[in-house]
């Protein structure tokens, strides 16, 4: 690993997307779509063909090409870094392996005190090919920022306690109620994981990060301010001070109780989903938080007048909001025409360039 | 069947389910559950061993049987009719099976106008195994009212277009955005059945109705408001104005945006799932409106002092409603442990007890 910090070069601090993430005016609405680089696109299919997932995220070649792929078709504002959220957990040597069709699993699911305790926690070593990828993007990429990628102690946890992908987080809910010393000092550990993958990263030069906290939304607000918003916190306030001019993503679905709790646990931009419009979302984040989001992905397959339609309409709701990054409210859906979303990149910037005077 | 309408016994109409479902004081807090006659009771899996899904709800005396199980075991305050939400469909004729494991597969999904306007509507003389079960339960049950069952357009919808369950309902959104009139043309025939199918349960006896919108909580307030609610509010409505004295509950899962919008659409009390608290819930539906809900049903795997701690805290809550039925937010968990099932009845009894004067 290079242990020098390298900075986004001087000139994205101008971009549309780094303006609207500190709630600045800029040329245009910024958008990008979590999940473009992904199997919507027939380029990453044809890469990732042989290649498992996991092993896709390891190879720097790789994690370069196909987090370039969607900026060089649609024409985003800002590149993710294509990973998983289970990348660091498996870098730090927990047993499991990404099955395709059903997610991550895990070979010995956390059930006690020693279980969490014994956790191994990321060494940054572990994660050079992420190092190398983001320092190789950074170049690449040139104008556009490159976001840095994580998935949240919560969304972790869950993994790790249910043994795999969950819909009803049971066992996940019954641990943090009925062991909290458990649940926390899994999560705490968990929290030092992701930081330090964030660290990696933003070491590298990655221009702002997004924290998935893809299934917070299953939990109430009194549970989620309890059990959740500490570890998030411990993971995005030592970004903060560490790095303070990385803006701050934080994203779960169905969150829409949750958002002002997500925004407290130290977001620069909150990440919305289609089912809370960003007008009312912004009223209850409140001041000084930007908005991402949040068409549903589900419409990028209707006609393209209905596809018209709503990107308006969110692109005015976004108006509402101190800063609006034009993104889906989850991510691409594989059956999508990647036509369609090079279209909307068009559309979001055609419909809100500022007229020059 | 029985063309004759059965009323509900007199006597019915001062339990404490019915007097919570008109926002009036009762002698104390009435509980159900959703899915209490199901998975988690091991007298339900006994008689369920050998029978198809579909098989045992066409069976008048494993339904009734099924029905009355909770009852016995917990005390619950309502009994709600075993059955399931495709059963009026396939006694109309819709060819699909219940996939144990999978659910609901639908041999030819709907796809076009044609296939729409072909829908097969229930007729009330396919479904007299219901008629009969309802009679037979509403003697059998006495004391305790009967809630009777039917799944929503939308949900409805959403099967027979997806041809199965789906997590991002695509194909249901792309339909309902880009071909409005075959969406209209099929949820005008679910709601007829749906509305048919309850009709047979009402003439038939039950107190009260359900109508399960399990999915509507994957739709923004916009597109549920102009979809689903105008399908909704025919069935609803139609029930309001035909059987006036029986409560109309309306329910579905991270629904938190489309609480008043599920109240209008004509619904007595609104089914609020453990995402928002009940009094957050009842000030946004407003006043007139009872409750139902809202613990979390993975909690209920946590240790006893949790579950107390919780139970307590949803009826404190529940306070603020104009009447409040305690239940889950959502069905039970097969997983769960019936003993603890039945400790929450007795808990919620006796904590809402109104003290002798």
């Amino acid at each position: 690993m290079n242990a020098m910090s390298a900075v986004p070069p001087p000139s994205l601090s101008g971009s549309a997307f780094l303006r609207a993430c500190r709630g600045e005016p800029g040329p245009h609405t910024p958008v990008w779509f979590m999940r473009q680089a992904g199997r919507s696109l027939p380029e990453y299919r044809a890469v990732r063909a042989e290649t498992p997932m996991l092993d896709a995220c390891r190879d720097p070649d790789l994690v370069t090409e196909i987090t370039l792929q969607p900026v060089r078709r649609h024409g985003v504002d800002a590149a993710i870094l294509f990973s998983d959220i289970v990348v660091p957990l498996a870098a730090a040597g927990v047993d499991l392996e990404i099955r395709p069709g059903v997610g991550p699993v895990v070979a010995k699911p956390v059930a006690s005190l020693a279980d969490a305790a014994a956790l191994p926690v990321l060494e940054p070593g572990a994660v050079d090919f992420v190092d190398q990828a983001v320092r190789r993007l950074v170049v690449a990429l040139g104008p556009t920022p490159l976001v840095g990628f994580a998935g949240a102690p919560f969304t972790l946890a869950s993994y790790l306690i249910e043994g795999g992908p969950s819909r009803t987080h049971a066992r996940t809910k019954a641990l943090m109620h009925g062991e909290p010393t458990v649940w926390h000092t899994l999560c705490d550990r968990l929290a030092a994981t992701t930081l330090e993958f964030l660290r990696v990263q933003a070491r590298a030069g990655v221009a702002a990060v997004q924290l998935f906290d893809s299934w917070a939304g299953a939990l109430a607000e009194a549970d989620y301010r309890r059990f959740v918003l500490p570890h998030s916190a411990q993971v995005l306030g030592a970004l903060a001070d560490e790095f303070p001019d990385r803006p701050r993503i934080h994203f779960g679905v169905g969150t829409g109780e949750l958002l002002p709790a997500m925004a407290e646990a130290g977001a620069t931009v909150v990440g919305v989903d289609w089912r809370t419009p960003l007008d009312v979302a912004s009223a209850r984040i409140g001041a000084g938080v930007a908005v991402q989001g949040n068409l549903d992905p589900a419409l990028l397959l209707a006609p393209w007048p209905v596809v018209e339609a709503q990107v308006r309409r969110v692109l005015n709701e976004g108006k509402a909001a101190p800063g609006h990054i034009f993104n889906l409210g989850h991510g691409v859906l594989p059956e999508t025409d990647p036509e369609v979303l090079t279209r909307v990149v068009a559309l979001v910037h055609d419909a809100s360039t500022t007229p020059a005077t």
